[in-house]
């Protein structure tokens, strides 16, 4: 059957979707969610269809394309494309098998993945793959065979080097930007670091975020790998590359029930690191309330489970489980945590302790997995990389290498618009919801809006006098900043006992 | 935030969904998949947004509403709508916690059940439901509350007799058409029957489609009792009643795996006798090559659950298992199944002998199950009244009291186009592919064009000459019979060997 195309002008970020006119549909016995083979000219792509329910939105003859399918047919408006029934895809009856509890072989779940990285599985077959895994654990091998493979679907980045470390944080605290610290530390001792991050989904800013204050972050794979050559490490951006692009996918439909199915967490993080050729890698785990795995013992299973895939990759995991019960650093937004970075690689007072803290200990721990320092001596030696300004020097070439933006504290600007919050009365910080802080800025404008965000001057444990400062709340827009205050006025972000 | 209402002209089939710009997204923070509560006057409904790329399909200060959401607002184009983020439904919780293979409570259940009907969840989280009951098999318990609550919230019908039949088929046989003729039989027997039908999914008519041909099947419920009251049976169309309205809703997201999650196919077939206050029940498990339930020992699982279930919910329940490898009756189609039931009501010669066997005994049993013949009298006693013309009398004052369109089968119109398929050579007929029929019925026009379909001269086990008609497909378009041709090429309905 042969259709006119319309532009329908919707993405769903994954979804390939056409809409076509009820009486189209029943004349090839077609219904909504069946797969139709879309064809223009030599190029063809499958798609999911719905059905228009009057005449409106798509008129008979026409088919309403949403954009990733214009997109991969390269086709417009007014441009005529055929269609017929297609087959469902052959993981469908994969997914049902690992549903049914038995276990996959490698054919499986390539293919499996083949489809997620090409669109061919609905957010409904998506699912069923995700709690498939969820409720029917994946062995071991069937978890090394999911991470290859989502890593062999995509891009990779190959590097002449016998040991490439890499970092990874598990997340769900604010702040926290420990991989700005560690990537420079590292890569001034000498080893290769090619570190992608991503930008925030929830939270007020991701390491890609943060990054972005000072330079850019958008870096192909090509020009990613001569940085890496030339400098031994950079910073950039994931989602501007092609690496495990299955991860994304499986993710969006975690996000609703907000699982995390064991087997896809652990193979989504090494797909990555597998795509970069990382040998030695440093998983820092956060638990406490408010984090992605509040429970210690779960954290403990988990730190098992990585130490076991490493082993099967051949690659040298370690695992640490740290507080993640409050934010780390004193900025929570892109610019306000880009600030906490440079002052702490520029030696400036001001510089948070927590993060420097941790950061240095994050660091030492990856010189010893890498055999730069002996066992229990990798501390002191990050230490002095970063005293030394070594390690600034570093972060000033990366900024320089991947695009300059800033690369001074002083020049990051922080948003206009801004409101002191004050503690109502004397105590003592007991509690600090990483939910609130982040919901604030994030209507504060975070991190779309580089300077807005908040600012901590206490932690947990602190003590206060009535009308200390707190936080302050930095906006670009007035709106947003009494959108914000809507907010703070129905949450509890400090308890002051 | 306020915004103009643009009607997108799409509907979801269930899914409440409205469409924002992506400017407006991000003032309130919102992504796609997260859930606004929409506020048009005192109505107010939650949907689910998605975010426009561009602001051709909603500018900036518009929001797109799918049919589902105008409909539940009662919204046209430019009302102006406030919204604001709303909470995720507490379902969600206890949909974590099947999934985590937990049992679930009377109240959490009822709340899941509560969140479907009233369109709060999305698939992605439907699909969670349905896999963690797969994965994680629900108690008797369990399922007997998820029975209750599927008909609680839904319409239902009381009568005031003690003894209620009704009879329920699996299903996956082309034909098959027993409801209109053991209905007919065991009200004309003095029990009441209320039965409910449903049109066809994916088949080439359902009893409700079959039904439709000879009279109105849109009977409100208050009509049905008063129907049921004075002539003891109706065969109404349950699509057009609000019986157990989650159960479409589960059903949409299992068929992209044609999973049946057994809790879920139990309780959708008792949720909906339970909406009728069904008290004697006969299920019919077809089993066999491409029926629903092909091999014998699951079909035997599934009646031990169905016999359990009833005695939980203190109903009388007979499962039979029977032949469902080839199509049963002679027509498949809505107007050549309905032809195939009143000539073996009427007691013409060209009756299929098949449907007429399969229905005596099913009828049988029934009335052995509400004690109105004593066991192993039932089928002597239907095929009496199917025999004295009693059923074929009932059948005509039920189809008057529907509201009649035809009730003489030499009314009921043929398509006009026809293929006569022959045999290719001479043997005997080994395998008849019901998914073939099928798929060669539809494309014809069935289920929508009642006089479209396949007339089957020859079943299984039957011997052929070279040339001899095996069936006979009908249309009323020329150009759906070319398309049904086309189908045929690439299909192989009949295997004679």
């Amino acid at each position: 059957m042969k259709l006119k195309v319309k532009d329908m002008d919707i993405a769903t970020g994954g979804e390939l979707i056409a809409l076509i006119n009820s009486h189209d549909a029943s004349m090839l016995d077609l219904h909504a969610h069946d797969r139709i083979i879309i064809r223009k000219g030599r190029r063809n792509e499958t798609a999911i269809i719905d059905i228009a329910q009057s005449s409106k939105a798509t008129p008979k003859g026409s088919i309403g394309l949403f954009e990733e399918v214009l997109k991969s047919l390269k086709a417009e408006r007014d441009d005529i494309v055929t269609i017929r029934l297609a087959k469902k895809p052959r993981s469908i009856d994969f997914i049902k098998k690992k549903l049914d509890g038995k276990t996959l072989t490698k054919f499986e779940i390539e293919q499996i993945v083949w489809d997620i990285v090409y669109n061919k599985l609905n957010n409904i077959e998506l699912t069923y793959f995700v709690s498939a895994c969820y409720t029917n654990i994946m062995t071991l091998k069937e978890t090394a065979i999911l991470t290859k493979a989502m890593a062999e679907f995509g891009d990779t980045l190959k590097l002449d080097a016998a040991r490439v470390i890499d970092k990874h944080c598990i997340g769900g605290v604010p702040g926290n930007r420990t991989t700005m610290i560690c990537v420079p530390i590292i890569a001034a001792a000498g080893l290769k670091i090619p570190k992608t991050s991503s930008r925030s989904i929830t939270s007020p800013a991701g390491t890609a975020d943060t990054m972005e204050v000072l330079c850019n972050i958008a870096v192909p794979i090509k020009k990613m790998k001569n940085i890496v050559n030339k400098i031994n490490g950079c910073i950039v951006w994931g989602g501007a590359l092609n690496l495990a692009p299955s991860d994304d996918k499986i993710i969006r439909v975690e996000r609703p029930l907000s699982i995390d199915a064991e087997s896809q967490l652990i193979a989504s993080i090494m797909a990555k690191k597998q795509s970069v050729s990382s040998t030695h890698i440093l998983i820092d785990i956060p638990t406490g309330p408010g984090s992605k795995i509040p429970k210690k013992s779960d954290a403990l299973i988990l730190k098992e489970k990585f130490e076991q895939i490493g082993a099967v990759l051949k690659k040298q995991v370690k695992v640490i489980i740290t507080d993640g019960s409050q934010p780390i650093g004193n900025g929570i937004g892109p610019g306000l945590e880009a600030r906490d970075v440079l002052w702490l690689l520029e030696g400036d007072d001001r510089m948070p302790l927590d993060l420097r803290q941790k950061s240095v200990l994050m660091a030492g721990y990856m010189l010893e997995l890498a055999g730069k320092s002996k066992p229990g001596f990798g501390y002191k030696k990050a230490l002095s990389i970063l005293e030394s300004g070594e390690a600034h020097k570093k972060m000033l070439e990366i900024i320089k290498e991947q695009g300059i933006r800033i690369n001074k504290s002083e020049d990051i600007p922080m948003g206009k618009y801004k409101y002191d919050y004050r503690a109502s009365k004397k105590g003592r910080i007991s509690h600090i919801d990483n939910f609130s802080i982040t919901r604030i800025a994030r209507i504060a404008g975070a991190p779309l809006d580089h300077a807005a965000g908040i600012y901590l001057y206490k932690h947990k444990r602190d003590r206060v006098k009535k009308g200390d400062k707190i936080f302050t709340i930095y906006s670009e827009s007035r709106e947003k900043l009494k959108n914000s205050l809507e907010e703070l006025k129905r949450m509890q972000p400090f308890i002051i006992k």
